[in-house]
Order: structure tokens, then C-alpha cells, then sequence
């Protein structure tokens, strides 16, 4: 077997043994598995070879790029895992037609630099940008930081190649914003993680890089007014908001503590803090005055005033230079840390609409205490895409009342629509969600699909669909 | 068999001979059949009831709502015909949430009146907007004049509710927008011409209204140089750029011919005509000053003044009221007036990147003569779309050559890497298209994806696949 994987990829790139550690366990830890090899191919055509050669052999193929993901969909227990590494060009960047064409082993902060070299953004950015690669980029429609404006990994893509489970080659590497020539095929495949076909290259949207980002810290009555604000500065700036982050008074407390020189946001203390930026790319916008203030910012407070004086926001602090912009960031950016400050957090990744988040978040204030009196939730939210990320610590040491919080937050996400999985994917840690939760006449349409186009199901088994 | 469909629908919702009429042909007239029966179903649960009758007893189902398609999507020969056009609730409307909830029977202006009661807009719009009905809309991934800033309808839908062939009701009605748990079987849905299920209700995206539009005629140098100059508008309003509209010198010529009253836009002639308009909903944009003009007219005069400078516009108009905005809208709304003003006309809906439109035109100014010497282009283009609606008067009356004409127009656009359908969809129009230039790969996948979901191939039969 191994001989023949040489044949394909050259004896270098099958690796073994200890050679695979690096690829059998994820950065997180918590999927550590026992693949039979990891092959590199060169190009797609390699690919292809592998896959007709695993679909013969009924061998499960596990794809790996970045393998930064969070939700465990590159365990690879007794598969041949197909690293994309080495499939590491940009084809091509054309900026009149405001597109990048790159390879599946690409690195994310890669495609950033190369095209903003060329005055435009691939506005898709996150933690981990400097190690995912845009084959699992797109295998799990990553989301981030911009979704608000820019939409997630599926709104930035045109085109994509794939080899299909069959190892043949799907080369639908559109360049067109208009194509209605059959089922939708891309989109398919994005978000499938793997599952459904390999995805080697793809045409990527870039857009204008703004010239300049006006930055505040601003204090809602109710998540409600936060919401209207959101909607009136979406308004008035012609939907140029890029950021939306709520933290709640707990964050903002915790944040104090576990970081030396941190400090409020206002001068008084507020119960909803929110994190705003616009970004602008009009000259007319961004160009400082003789201040040194770019228009943007004066506006931003402007409107900001507009509604202070309404009673519409409690406080707002607009950054008026890079450093105090730094500071409202950093304070966003150590929510991981502040979450994990106590042990154990029961992380969760949930989105309900929009217009929901504040129902969510009450009802969670009498359930919560009812399956654990004394627990207390430590929540950021991406509160323009319904994005919260609700963690709790718990009082109970006990897994079966941290279950039943788990149980309890999804159980209340679903009343109101929500998803028990925004942003992260399934792979295998939301196998039992995706059991209980999906709707199952969606659930056995998804089977079906997985049938026809994996009769042999080689093609990262076990993962996604329960 | 009419019996059963009453016990359904009740007496009088199932139609026969000549009540069928018309259902029986589209408004082109080109599609007539004799469909079995049409049923009437008045919600979700009668459609399924249907769709499980069909199934059992092997009955060719043809969705239709507002039978307005381009492109013979609803024929319906030896057909059970269901009609959506009684499942026409609006069933809500969140304005903070920014989301319509509608069901399929709904027609698109009626959507578009009830959302801009509440100062928002649903910006999905073309001709047929009177008699389209969004179950169609969604089927077919309808396209029209806002898709440049907007999207198409794909990109303003967060959940659908859709009766499978199997006569199961998949309720997917996110209102979403972020939810990774899964294959996106919406995308897969929608464009798919009702042949994976019937669409009988959406979660419709809403944006704010435009306080104000600015809207220029502009003459460029050269076809690179429009693209320069649209890329250069969506920087500078922030991405407010609404349409982007290609005229050549034949269409203003014709257009003055035709029509009586019509002018050339600029006081010398040019060839290449751009009708430009720019909304905005920013106040500061849009509240016209002590002269009566919104600033954003003002602000998209100083542009194009600055590129005149630079010889990068060669002449430019911008309309200083609503009669000289309309007349710029009706020299572009003449365009199927001044393709048709000679028969024959062989007409095409083409979609190439967004920098090879020129390209295009270039090859096929070589082209179209060795096909068919003194046939003559009638083009008019959706620019930033790379949408062209690329219509010929043939010299020749011989109809071998005008399929030659088809041929080399296809031909030309598949090596460009372009679509033979951009957004009319391929009902049983384009499948002879489809399955000369669909990428076989792909179109193996479609094939084994409708063969899972429809496996006694009910649904909407003979059309989008060959």
C-alpha cells in the first residue's frame, strides 16, 4: 500500500510512523488519532491519483490543510490523510476584475499580504490566519471577525476545483457573478468539511482595502437599542460597519483582573458595552483634517451625539488615535483568555437571530440557575451576525450537570431557531447536536446527497453526519 | 386520479381542460402543454399532500407560480401542475431583524410595497416584478438590475421551507446568518427550477432604503477603462454603486430611430455609453441643499470631473432631477424594444469575468462575420455583473446559420471561461447548452444528486438536466 502511495507522490511525501505527528493531532489536543499514512501530493492531478486509488481500496481519506479547525474534522483514526501543504500557488491576482486564484495549501495571511500589496483585502480574517490554509478555509466556510460586512468564507468565493470522492476532477473555477447553468455545486461542497469532495483550488472576491477605520466603545440602554444602533450606523454609513462585539459588565470586570493596565471603557460603569468600528474607503472619509482626525471618526461621533442626546446610547468613546483603537481591540481579543480564566468553561458557538439574542440571553438568566443554581455565564457576542459565544462556569464539578447546561443552552437556542453550531462545524464534537437537533428531514437529505456522490464513503468518514 | 387531487385540495382548486389555459402556456407563448391537471393547494400541507400522491402513483409533478420565466421552466405535457399562487401570506416582517417571512405565492411588488412601508427594501427587481412570485424567483435564482450591489436572490435569502419529492416538508427557515451545521441545502434549492423540491416559503433578506440616487451618463474611452471606472465609484461611495449599464453606439442610434423624442446623451457622439446610478441612505448624502441637490449628485460630478481631468472619462451627464434620471433609465428599459425593432433577432444571456467582456466583444467582432458576413451585434450589458445580453440581427435568413451564430457565441464564451445562462436559468430553453458545454463532472454530480433526493424522478421532469 505504501508502495503504491510512493508511486503517486514520490517516496518523500508519504510519511509514517512518528513523521505524522504533526498531522495525527490537531493544535487544540483533543483529537490526537492513528492515521495509516499521510501522503503530500504536488498538485491536483495527485490528488486525483490518491483518491481513485483509496475509492478502489475502500481506504478513508482524511483532508488536512491548516489544520486549525476546532470541532476535531481531521481525526483520522486508520485513514489516509491527504495533506493539501504543498498545493501552494496563487495562480493568479487580477485586480481589475477584484479576484485571487489560489491553491488548497495556501496560508490565509498569505492570500491577505499578496493582494493587499495590490490596494484590495480579502476580507476573511481570524485567529488562526497565520496557519489555515484555504482548503480548510472553505471546507468549513470559516467565519470571523468581518462577517458582519463581508459575509463568511461562502460570500467570497466564485469558483472552486474539487476532486470528488470518486477522485475525478470538478473544475468549477467560475469567474462569473452570474451563473444559473444547474444545481450549485460550490456551495455545496463549502461547509461540507471534507466530506463530499476535496477541495484543491478556488476563485476568491477581494475588495477595496479601507483607508481608515473610525473605532468606539459605546454604551447601549438594552440589546435592543444596540440593535437599533447597529441598524442606524449601517444606515448612515451605507453598511460600512465592520464590527459589532458586545461584552456584557462581567467581561469588562474579569478583563480588570487577569490583565495588568486594563481598564473601563467609560467612566462609569455600563452593563452593555459594544465595540464598534466603521471603515471607509472614500477619500473624502479618511483624508485627516488639520487635526489629524480622519472625517470618519468626527462623523461616527456626530451620530453618536445624535443619539446620546435621544437617549439612545448611555456613553460612547470614539479612539482618537491608534493606540486607544489598540486598547478597545485588545480588550475584544482577550475574551478567550477571560473565558478560560476559571475551569472548567463550558465553551458553545450558537447563533439565533438577530432580534433574538437579548430573548435568548433572559431566558437564559432562569434556566441557567435551574440546572446549575450558582453558575455564571461569560459571554462575548458577534452581535451584528447573532453570533454569541456563550460560556459558562460552572458551580457543580459534576459532567452530568455540565452536560445538562450543554443540553439546556442548545435546547433553548432551537425554540428560537437558532443554530447549536455557528460558526465552528460539526467534524465529530457536534456529531451528538447534529443527532438530536438538525431537523432530520434535512438530516436524511444530507445522507442521501452523501450516498450518491460517496457510494463507498471514503471521504472523511464519520464526520459531519451522525 | 381528479378525484384523489379534490379530496386534496377541495372541487374547486383542481382545474382540467380548458380552465388550465392559463397555466397551460407561459407569457411568451413559445412553451404550450397540456398538463394532466392543476391543483390549487391553499398551504404547505396540501402541497405535500400532493407531492406524496404524486410519488405514489408516478405522476410527473410541474411547480409553477408566477409563470413568468424566460425559459420554458413550467411545461408541463401529461403533468400534475401545482400552483402556488394561494400560499400568498406575508407571514412577517422584523424590521430590526432586517427579514421578511413570505410565502411562495407572494408577488415580488407586493413584497417590495409591504417592506418599504417600513422604510426598508427587498432590492431584488426586474421587468416581471407584477406577476413573479417569490417561489419562482427563488427556483430560478432570479438576477435583474440591483444584483451589482445587492446580489442576486441567492444573496438576499436566509432559510426556505420546501415540500422534497418525496412529499416531506424540509423546514430550513433560518433567520440566520451565521449556521455551519451541514450541507447549505437552501443553495442547493434555490436556482434549482424546482427539480429538488418545491419551494413554498423563504426568510427573505432586507437592506435600508436609499434616501437618494445619483445617476450619470458617462462616456469611456474604452471598456477597461468603464471597469477602472466602476472600481474606482464602489471605492469612493463605499460600494453604493447600484447599476452599471453598457449601451453601445448602435443601441443610442436605434433607440433615437424607434423612439420619438429620444437624444443622444452627450452633445458629440460617443461608442461607449455607461448609465451609472449611486444610492445612498446616509443623511449627510442625501438631504438636498439651498439649490435643490443632493450632495451625492454633487459628489458624483466632482468624480467624474477628476477623471475627465485625467482623460480617464471622456464626456459625462449627471441627472439634476428625476425627468433627466428617468430619461437615462428609459434609453437602457428600451433595450429589448431595440433588439427586437428587427426580426430575426437571435438573442443570448452570457456571462463572462468581469474583465473579459471586452475581450469578448473583440473576438466576436472577428467571429460573428465569418459566421454570418453583415450580421450585426445589438448588445446592451449589465458591466459589473459581466452579464452581456448579446443579441444578433442576422444577414443570413438561413436558420442553420443562426444556429451557427449560437454555436460561435457559446464557443467563445466557454473559452473565456463564461456561461451560457447567466441568469435566465435552463429550463427546457438551454438544454441543448447544457449538455454541450456543462462540465461533465459537474453535470454527473447534478445527475446523482437529483437521482438521491428524486428517485422516481417526479419533480419538474425534462428540465434543467438533459
Amino acid at each position: 500500500m505504501i508502495d503504491e502511495l510512493k508511486q503517486i507522490v514520490g517516496a518523500a511525501n508519504v510519511l509514517t510512523g512518528a513523521d505524522m505527528a504533526r498531522y495525527a493531532s490537531d493544535w487544540t489536543g483533543k483529537y490526537v488519532s492513528q492515521p495509516l499514512a499521510v501522503a503530500r501530493p504536488a498538485n491536483t492531478a495527485e490528488v486525483s491519483a490518491l483518491v481513485k486509488w483509496a475509492n478502489r481500496t475502500g481506504t478513508p481519506v482524511v483532508p488536512v490543510s491548516g489544520n486549525s479547525g476546532l470541532a476535531g474534522g481531521t481525526k483520522a483514526d486508520g485513514a489516509l490523510m491527504i495533506s493539501l501543504e504543498r498545493l501552494k500557488a496563487i495562480r493568479d491576482i487580477r485586480p481589475q476584475a477584484r479576484m485571487a486564484i489560489v491553491e488548497a495549501g495556501v496560508i490565509l495571511s498569505d492570500v491577505h499580504n499578496a493582494v493587499e500589496a495590490q490596494g484590495l483585502i480579502f476580507p476573511l480574517t481570524f485567529g488562526a490566519k497565520g496557519s489555515a490554509m484555504i482548503g480548510g478555509v472553505l471546507s468549513t466556510n470559516a467565519g470571523g471577525s468581518n462577517v458582519l460586512r463581508y459575509g463568511n468564507t461562502r460570500d467570497l468565493v466564485l469558483g472552486i476545483e474539487a476532486v470528488l470522492p470518486t477522485g475525478e476532477v470538478m473544475d468549477i473555477m467560475s469567474e462569473l457573478h452570474k451563473d444559473n447553468s444547474g444545481y450549485n455545486l460550490r456551495h455545496l461542497l463549502i461547509g461540507a468539511e471534507g466530506t463530499l469532495g476535496i477541495i484543491t483550488a478556488a476563485v476568491l472576491k477581494l475588495h477595496p482595502k479601507p483607508r481608515a477605520y473610525a473605532t468606539a466603545m459605546v454604551a447601549a440602554p438594552s440589546l435592543p437599542a444596540a440593535l437599533d444602533l447597529l441598524n442606524r450606523l449601517q444606515e448612515v454609513t451605507g453598511g460600512c460597519v465592520e464590527a459589532f462585539e458586545y461584552m456584557p459588565r462581567l467581561h469588562i470586570e474579569v478583563h480588570k483582573e487577569i490583565k495588568p493596565g486594563a481598564r473601563e471603557p467609560f467612566d462609569e460603569p455600563h452593563e452593555i458595552n459594544i465595540l464598534v468600528e466603521v471603515g471607509v474607503t472614500a477619500p473624502r472619509d479618511a483624508i485627516p483634517g488639520p487635526d489629524g482626525q480622519a472625517p470618519v471618526a468626527a462623523y461616527l461621533e456626530q451620530v453618536l451625539a445624535d443619539m446620546f442626546e435621544e437617549g439612545a446610547v448611555l456613553d460612547a468613546v470614539v479612539a482618537q488615535n491608534e493606540a486607544q483603537r489598540r486598547e478597545m481591540w485588545e480588550r475584544r481579543e482577550a475574551a478567550a483568555e477571560i473565558s478560560l480564566s476559571r475551569k472548567p468553561a463550558i465553551v458553545s458557538d450558537i447563533a439565533v437571530p438577530l432580534d433574538k439574542v437579548d430573548t435568548f440571553l433572559t431566558i437564559m438568566e432562569t434556566r441557567l440557575p435551574q440546572v446549575d443554581p450558582g453558575a455564571r455565564p461569560v459571554i462575548v457576542s458577534h452581535l451584528g451576525d447573532g453570533n454569541i459565544h456563550y460560556s459558562v462556569w460552572p458551580a457543580s464539578q459534576d459532567e452530568q450537570v455540565h452536560d445538562a447546561i450543554i443540553e439546556a443552552v442548545e435546547e433553548e437556542v432551537r425554540k428560537l431557531g437558532g443554530s447549536f453550531s455557528a460558526e465552528h462545524g460539526i467534524g465529530v464534537s457536534k456529531l451528538p447536536s447534529m443527532r438530536r437537533r438538525k431537523n432530520p428531514v434535512a438530516l436524511a437529505a444530507m445522507r442521501a446527497i452523501k450516498a450518491a456522490l460517496d457510494p463507498n464513503g471514503i471521504l472523511n468518514p464519520g464526520k459531519l453526519l451522525p
